[in-house]
């Protein structure tokens, strides 16, 4: 019997870990506290965390938007976390208003792809940007952000990176955003 | 500032708590360890529950499938909990296949309402049945369920609820639930 896949992650701010943080900014309402490094570890380990300033946890799941045609398009395109040359990452939490969870699937389906075309725009960014997306809203305690998307991506596709956040928070998913923290990170090659 | 409607609960099977057990059956997979009664608690609270056999926990969560026109008219017809006249209720914990997991949105739409009706069995019983679904799937830990759905109806009701199951069962959708048990209980009136 093989182990399931991890799903439960805790990205955790502080003094130690393998990602150096460059810079923490609030997009949208309030920031973290500072941190000089982050730790990404699957949750419920054997080992507490030391140094830590502050703690997102996040679970990976089932999509709640893609269809078929676009799933393909993502598997045929998506590269894997920990490629060697993507020495850069971001970790961007995002919570949404109570306007987008009243919202009925297929309202939020229009306002995510329809109107925004957040599949597509990421799709535009594909092979050079790695992405997880991870959920915060079904766990046990309730959570300061809806979700935790992580990136990663190499030093030459950082100007591709920063047009991708660009497009995304210019689309009208974005109004129902009420609070977004950017932290961008960076390891040694 | 008024609390935020509680989510999280805790389905306690043991010698204590407001609702008699009247049978415990496995309708796919596993069954449950036998309990005499079932509490129904928010989770979290300060108090240890006592007696208990078994405890499953769910959360309840934005809706997945639903659309605005199928909103309208389960606000207009769907009752709530604790009607004093419902003193019959079941408990159905489902866990669904990996194949269903790995379907995506569009898929599991197609399944699960143009091909199984779902919605529109479950209207077909508004307002005699109140129910309150609740997800497991992304809790922290892992548990034995993906899904655990609450029901009250009154005796006099017993018999639409048994083809209200009996409908779902027999829908394509179920051919995606690889367990699932079957709990009815009672209480004074």
């Amino acid at each position: 019997m093989t182990a399931a896949p991890a799903r439960l992650f805790d990205f955790i701010g502080g003094s130690e870990g393998t990602w150096r943080v460059d810079r923490i900014g609030a997009v949208t309402g309030d920031s973290l506290p500072a941190a000089a490094r982050l730790q990404v570890v699957e949750a419920g380990g054997a080992t507490e965390p030391t140094g830590s300033a502050w703690q997102l946890r996040g679970i990976t799941s089932n999509e709640r938007y893609v269809e078929r045609s676009e799933k393909q398009q993502l598997l045929a395109r998506q590269p894997a976390l920990g490629r060697p040359e993507a020495t850069r990452a971001a970790l961007i939490p995002i919570r949404k208003n109570a306007a987008w969870w009243a919202m009925t699937q297929d309202e939020r389906r229009t306002a995510f792809e329809v109107q925004s075309r957040h599949i597509a725009i990421g799709l535009d960014y594909l092979p050079a940007v790695a992405r997880r997306l991870h959920h915060c809203r079904d766990l046990d305690a309730p959570q300061p952000f809806d979700f935790l998307t992580w990136f990663e991506y190499a030093p030459a596709d950082a100007e591709a990176f920063e047009a991708l956040v660009a497009a995304l928070r210019a689309s009208p998913e974005w109004a129902f955003v009420d609070r977004e923290v950017d932290l961008r990170l960076s390891r040694g090659a």
